[in-house]
């Protein structure tokens, strides 16, 4: 038996019983789409991603991407999966017509990743990122850079890169220092070094398209003063623009997206003898971080995905060994001359595996959830229902990104214990899994970046307008459970509660004066949030299984179950810490560490 | 500046200021001892790990053992440090003169083998191994079985290994199949296959001396049936015993430790030309597991001892970095004129540095009392006390294997966010320190096995005294607590409510009927008596620390109150799950996965 990567009868369940996608086909948007042709999508990507990236998983883990400093070289596994994967249009499925685009659902594409994820989170990188810089562009830059970039994007041909960090900015994108010199020609000549560069450089494509945030001379200080430029690999005249590799960052796992450290405008010799990359400012000078955020938030619900895709592959493949690892015998029946059982017999390993099934399948959930509030974004009839639609997205962005990264990581930790011994070696997936995610908290703003920005800015935002709406939206999903009575009523009186509960903590902490005292336990808070959020879409689940039968439904409810009685009662403590104004970790000095 | 691998202060304040082991040195065993003896010997032991143990870390990880089909290969520095370790005589530290041992404290000897697992886990792994197999020998062997195999073990010649899993049994002992075969010259014959033998075949010594579980022909079947027999990789008259590699396990992390699979008995030609390889009974026949256990509970508390080493080392590098990377500025400091702050100065830094330092020195504090109780169980005055030491430790021991190998992993989690990007780089040891803690709770008995053992085991065996045992000890850290005051008063309540709760939760568990749902949440209850404990653990401490001005005192009280407030709550929802007699992992189905 060998495990799928993703559940399709799951992902069904998500996409047409609860999330109802078909519907949108009604809208004008997604007019050319019916369920056909969104399952018809969806079962090429789960081919492609099972047939051409899973493969050659190990393979990008074993073989780095090497540079003999004149080009880089990866697997020949990799451009030969993107080539096929170039052909099946999946890389512009989400993008609009005019550019060559599928112009599906954004909930359908996401699914779409998930499953290419699950095959190679690795290779999938490279399409990803081309799309969210397609993206970006299509909703900041002028319509020659669409032509221009984005077409070839959506071809196949080009690949897209962010370039944030910088070896003094990490986090701290104020003092980028990056510097784009205006030219008289309407260029700009870029000149600084970023660092932790996904597909910075590689030979996979025709051109690589960098969106750079760089600083124009003479404008404001810190973020303000940020803007942004399209700094390609070759120019369009053909020539190779001033950008060098200055070296290979070697990572603990996602071996095989290449990781780079760019100098621009340091060294070759630039067309017009300048000194400085060639870039192309998108937009207006100084919108460059909001701009970067638009990409950013999608790209946060991206890795979020990538998170869900890791450890649910994982966790399909500790189900696997779990049915068939014979091992002991259960309790009570200890006779040694009766065979073993499976270790699936064994409560623990059925603990971890139900634990497993929770997380992933939950973080699945939420995730197709903020793609289906993207479409809401842009389709809802009236600007009401888009404001809400983006608001609540706002919200969730934080938890969608960071909660995967944390516990389906941790699914990835469990489906290494269930294999045991074998789990450790790698001779087995699951090690490599957990490796890959291990990136998944610290990429796209670290889980510290996200507590603060869902504590600092998203709830306290518009007069605390987003977890009031959180709250209704709750309150809603609520509403329908205690109206089916029984197990649901009483999984949505905890929900009920647990949300009361944090919306009267926010207000503890945004009451009281000190405001490094009210972010002190943003990252705690963030868990909590997090977990509660992830109880509501349980409660959402076990809702659209309501009154049908069979395993998939049972497991449903089982998974729910869990949820409310293991998971969100951790969230008790943790808020209890919040209101309590703790001042531990802010008064402890260094001196002291 | 370079970070320790243990802080030495921190050491000198657990062994002298809380522990007072010098007071050992009045005892007979311990009467050649003195502070300067002690200290002398943990300063070598710190020596060899920085100076010979730390410099090949990397190397342990990127160069793994070769087999060539002929032989092992490890790098030269391993037996070059091996060969350090050796003329120290630290490998007999803890073992009786009358083999040439220093016959010092077991809690002494454990501190010099967390500077060693802390250098290097993966090398330090050898003589580790070999010390418990001396003293095991020490303990069951004969006299002439002594001569033969532990002298030259304490000289740093021969090493040892324990050879328990099978293919077909892991954690089930009961299944091992490993056939001896008695021979009219009072050895036996050995014939199977073992799995996951760490340092089953190398170059680094003269002999390998594997301590192997199999069964007599005709002996009780199960677990009662399995005999223990020394089983050398060379004979005494100079011949290769008929023992062959099979092939090497390649793991995540910790690849330093050559890991086999051992076939016995199958293949090269015997001495005599009999099948099998020639085994020397240890002790009575069908005695084995007992004796085993006697060397796996001392295993598993070293197996927390090396867990707790990595975290430590990681902890202290991520110290390190958060002192000397600036990024950012404090909330509320927004100026980006300003210069940045090293990221200590961020709390949510500081709550990941002081939660990883109340684990791992609360780790190393709970791995040096069982040292301290095996002391006591050794040297005591009176048989109860004999006696009621041997019964904590038997209880804190799957505390003790299995609360450092979640926790410090943990710490190694948070020392590579606080690294961010280059913590996720093999540049930062951080990385390597985290997939080579990843093995600890699987060996020596999975997570899983740990909580059966506690809660199936440890606090049901005679009628409870074990848990009675730890309650009593704990009241008396409770009253001194309170009789202080202030807030360690406060602290003393807590862990008081906490242990309280602990109890009564196990007597409901314990008082229904179904034996697979007293042990359905074994792994929870695991999880909840850790925090428990460790919350009494920094109390002692905080006791130690009371009334004494200064960094490391104020540290201790700071270190004390982040887990008292923070860790020691979450243990509130898993005890009120446990006390629910909660059914939902026993009752989900297979097919509902």
């Amino acid at each position: 038996m060998r495990a799928q990567l993703i559940s399709r009868a799951d992902l069904d369940f998500l996409l047409h019983d609860w999330l109802r996608v078909v519907e949108l086909c009604d809208r004008e948007r997604y007019a050319e789409h019916d369920r056909d042709t969104i399952d018809a999508v969806v079962d090429l990507a789960a081919q492609v991603a099972t047939e051409h990236f899973a493969p050659h998983r190990k393979v990008s883990d074993t073989r780095e991407p090497e540079f003999d400093g004149e080009r880089v070289t990866l697997p020949d596994e990799v451009r030969a999966a993107l080539k096929v994967l170039g052909d099946t249009g999946i890389v512009g499925a989400g993008l609009d017509e005019r550019v060559g685009g599928m112009q599906l659902p954004a909930v359908v594409v996401q699914a779409c990743f998930v499953w290419l994820h699950a095959g190679n989170v690795a290779t999938a990188a490279y399409p990803m990122l081309t799309v969210a810089a397609a993206n970006l562009l299509l909703t900041h830059g002028s319509s020659e850079q669409v032509q221009t970039w984005v077409r070839p994007m959506v071809e196949g041909r080009y690949f897209g890169t962010m370039c944030l960090s910088e070896p003094q900015a990490g986090s701290s994108l104020a003092d980028v220092t990056t510097r784009a010199e205006p030219r008289d020609d309407g260029t700009h000549r870029i000149t600084g070094t970023k660092m932790w560069i996904s597909g910075g450089e590689h030979e996979l494509g025709e051109n690589i398209v960098h969106l750079v945030l760089a600083k124009i001379p003479g404008g404001p200080a810190g973020v303000k003063g940020i803007s942004l430029f399209v700094v390609p690999r070759v120019l369009e005249s053909g020539e190779r623009n001033d950008i060098a590799l200055a070296g290979l960052n070697h990572k603990m796992g996602y071996r095989g997206t290449v990781n780079t450290v760019l100098n621009f405008g340091e060294g070759r010799a630039t067309p017009g003898g300048e000194a400085g990359a060639v870039g192309y400012l998108v937009g207006e000078p100084h919108t460059g971080l909001a701009q970067m955020f638009h990409m950013m938030n999608e790209a946060r619900v991206g890795v979020g995905a990538g998170a869900t895709a890791l450890g649910y592959a994982g966790y399909l493949l500790a189900l696997d060994h779990a049915r068939t690892r014979t091992q002991g015998r259960p309790a009570g029946a200890k006779d040694p001359a009766s065979p073993q059982v499976p270790i699936v017999a064994h409560t623990d390993v059925r603990r971890m595996l139900l634990a497993s099934k929770s997380y992933v399948e939950g973080a699945l959930a939420l995730n197709l959830y903020c793609g289906r509030l993207l479409d809401e974004e842009r389709t809802a009839g009236t600007d009401e229902e888009r404001r809400r639609a983006h608001l609540l997205l706002e919200v969730l962005t934080p938890v969608a990104k960071s909660w995967p990264s944390q516990w389906c990581l941790h699914a990835n930790d469990l489906a290494i214990q269930i294999h045991g011994g074998y789990g450790y070696t790698r001779d087995h997936d699951v090690e490599q899994l957990y490796r890959d995610n291990r990136l998944n908290p610290i990429h796209e703003g670290t889980h510290g970046i996200q507590g603060l920005d869902l504590l600092g800015r998203k709830v306290v935002m518009q007069g605390g307008a987003g977890l009031t709406l959180l709250r209704e939206t709750i309150g809603q999903t609520v509403e329908r459970g205690r109206a089916v009575g029984g197990e649901l009523a009483a999984h949505a009186d905890a929900v009920a509660a647990a949300v009361d509960r944090v919306v009267e903590v926010t207000g503890i902490v945004h009451s009281q004066d000190d405001p490094a005292l009210a972010v002190a336990h943003s990252s705690v808070y963030l868990e909590a949030v997090g977990h509660v959020v992830l109880a509501w879409i349980w409660l959402e689940q076990a809702l659209a299984a309501e009154g049908r039968d069979g395993d998939l439904y049972e497991g449903k409810r089982a998974a729910a179950r869990y949820f409310v009685r293991h998971e969100l009662p951790r969230t008790g403590p943790q808020l209890d810490l919040l209101a309590s104004l703790d001042r531990t970790t802010l008064d402890v000095r260094d001196a002291w560490l």
